[in-house]
């Protein structure tokens, strides 16, 4: 049996307008019909089904996750009360599968990236499980890195090769390490050692109990509580705020013996901006891409344009900006200045009267 | 007695979204609160109050002129049936007051422009009302320039100074010009005999009807069967629909004999882009100018943002932009681009699903 734990709790603030605290980037279309956290639990099928799929998100995000996705168990929802980073996060969720089947395989994914080729990516994930099960260790998919990237943690292989991955190429991990200054991430890139660490997991629900009963105690107590109780919003309450804040990575991942990585291409992208939305969305000629907006570009090349309210978005002699407009905003920014939404949103928190549109 | 004639039947493309063909600039407000009918009306109390005011203007906008000026009298908004240039708009607004009152003088003004020195403004027209009854000529208000623009027709004084302006300088006019190239302006500028031509006029009536018989017999012949009539909207598209179409420049400036020019500052514009409307308007400390709507820059100068919406405007990163928000559309263009906004007017034209948004 194979189980997705998806890790929906973000409540990122780097796609303001569109995301908001009441429906953060997981809940949002960013390309394509469906929202992010639906294109995550259907490319799935096959693998999990979204009936053997867990979603843990922040308490008030409940309401939202069962109308994306209907199918999803009741009791596979699990509502954080208080963010506690994600070893909590999986935790529960191994908690509430331990009793289903402790043999099972687990699959934790982020809700919120991109992958472009779903085929491989399902091929990857089954080679991932059938490693985890032969060797009872934590499996990461490592994405194979085509540029030095300082925005992401890197895994780094050891020489010996794995088997029992599907004929899949599959190494034990040497360490994690965290976002490199330039010139080691061009060392990375160079040596062919080091992938990106995806933040996707694999691995079988008795192993990464074990592994919290080794590595995190304090949480594993809260888990064996958690077990024993009715899994109530109450019991759940109970053990997140019993818990400390700390993330998978650093506190098992990082210490475990038995780590290994498969390294993959599958169109991996986190959506971290909307530069990443205007580099995946379809684009005219003019390398101009536009979301559920009607538009018209006059002399203009490389913009992205999103809109939800049917208005006509109209661009003269513009290049490489954003002009996203919701029902009660509309940014303009240049794609490549993407990031400084966090600092604008930062802005217009300080402002009393502009609360609202937060 | 003095009367004001408003020419509004203007259907700009330059004011786009704000602008549109069913609400032209007229009747929108592009700084402040007032529409820009209203500020012209309004701000010639004391020389021509509203009661004395009549508005030439296509006849659909008859109901935004009496919605936006009620104190018109009815009798004076005239509905023409189709545009035919300036000279029948004025003909119709001397046919209606001739029986008035012969000797009544009356302004011919656009309905569209900036005054920036009201004050200044209505001591000018004082001195011009004066010197048009004193010599019974035709009195120009010429623009003191202050650059070599290429975008205005000049009007050329002779050297002899005239009497009779109330202390003012008043010349006659030797000539008019078409719109100068470049080297043409800055000779003109150099010299101190040009004045731009603002389209505002000064005359007694009944030397502009004395004026239209001699120069524009065939409209002449419509105002007479025109002040015998009753006047009815009937009467009046009959008088349109036999003028021919042709300017009041053209018609008569260019060719009356006693035409007269008062040089005037007081802060005139006629607003023909939005960078105008940027210039016009109040900025904060980084020159950013916000028309009716909340908005938030972050590392953004010089922008002009209008909203109707209420919608939380917000740039980063921004420089030099437009970004105009109406009911139904978003345009942004940079404003040295303003001029674009017809070329863009035309684009949208092009397609049929994009009507409506004109």
């Amino acid at each position: 049996m194979t189980y997705a734990v998806i890790m929906a709790g973000g409540a990122g603030t780097r796609f303001w307008p569109k995301s908001r605290v009441s429906r953060p980037k997981q809940f949002v279309s960013l390309f394509g019909e469906q929202t992010m956290i639906q294109k995550t639990i259907y490319r799935l099928k096959g693998f999990a089904d979204p009936e053997n799929t867990v979603v843990v998100t922040n308490e008030s995000y409940i309401p939202i996750v069962q109308k994306q996705v209907p199918e999803l168990k009741h009791q596979f929802i699990i509502g954080e009360k208080v963010a506690r980073n994600t070893a909590p996060c999986v935790a529960a969720a191994a908690a509430l599968l331990y009793e289903k089947d402790p043999d099972a395989v687990m699959a934790v994914l982020p809700a919120d990236h991109e992958i472009g080729n779903p085929e491989e990516f399902l091929s990857v994930l089954r080679s991932a499980a059938e490693l985890a099960s032969a060797r009872d260790s934590l499996v990461t998919i490592g994405i194979q890195p085509n540029r030095p990237e300082t925005g992401y943690g890197y895994i780094r292989r050891k020489e010996e090769e794995l088997s029992g991955t599907g004929g899949r190429k599959g190494y034990p991990v040497m360490n994690f390490t965290e976002k490199p200054d330039q010139e080691t991430a061009e060392s990375f890139l160079a040596s062919g050692d080091y992938y990106w660490n995806s933040g996707m997991f694999i691995w079988k629900v008795s192993v990464i109990v074990e592994a919290f009963k080794t590595h995190l105690p304090e949480i594993y107590a809260g888990m064996e509580k958690l077990m024993n109780s009715e899994k109530s919003q109450q019991d759940m309450d109970g053990f997140y705020l019993g818990c400390p804040s700390i993330s998978i990575d650093y506190g098992i991942m990082e210490k475990a013996e038995k780590v290994d990585v498969i390294p993959a291409e599958f169109g991996w992208n986190d959506v971290g901006s909307w530069t990443a939305v205007h580099e995946l969305s379809e684009k005219d000629e003019n390398l101009n891409a536009v979301g559920s907006a009607r538009a018209v570009f006059l002399d203009s090349r490389s913009n992205l344009v999103h809109s939800e309210s049917g208005k006509l978005i109209a661009l003269v002699g513009m290049e490489n900006i954003a002009v996203i407009e919701t029902d009660d905003a509309v940014l303009v920014l240049p794609l490549e200045q993407a990031q400084s939404v966090k600092e604008l949103y930062e802005e217009i928190k300080k402002d009393p009267d502009k609360k609202g549109f937060l």
